[in-house]
């Protein structure tokens, strides 16, 4: 895969965004296998740092997200996954991992 | 600074959106410095892997982000900073550097 700048464990950043509401839902990371596997099937797949495996989100949920374009950063290393989710996006049940403000209960 | 989960590396991604456009702008990483700095100055700093140091977004091209809202996932170790760009965020003059499409240029 030519261009694109895998970091030295062979994984980049995926962005997965809404491509109608423009939320941005979540961010993980994708390895060489999850890149192709989205572009083919045209469902959001990540690497799974903590079970260290590829990983198809939705798989359990049934909230895959749908990837209608991928756009590449101007040095390769970050994608983002423009979707429409069949479901929250977030394990917890929210719309978009990002539901909490930095506040001082993080940086005190 | 608790609750935040930096990486064996002390760094953690940080996704900069236009909080008007919803534009995703550019990712880059930050250290705990960074993130302080960027709470501080209300400013976007990030940390460079290339430079190894702490940097401020804009400090030559005056493209500074000022980030208005500082989002966490839930996970803590995503940061979404919701900015007002004063020029374009990306090195080529682009607004945003996810300019271009994954294609066949990449992928083959």
């Amino acid at each position: 895969m030519n261009k694109l700048k895998f970091n030295s464990k062979g994984l980049l950043t995926g962005v997965a965004q809404d491509i109608d509401s423009r939320q941005v839902l979540m961010v993980a990371m994708m390895n060489a296998q999850a890149v192709s596997l989205t572009l083919e099937t045209g469902l959001a797949h990540f690497w799974s740092r903590s079970r260290e495996k590829l990983w198809l989100k939705g798989e359990t949920s049934g909230n895959v997200l749908d990837v209608k374009t991928v756009k590449v950063d101007c040095d390769g290393d970050v994608l983002l996954l423009l979707v429409k989710p069949r479901g929250p996006a977030c394990h917890t049940g929210k719309t978009s991992c990002f539901f909490s403000e930095l506040d001082n209960n993080y940086v005190e």
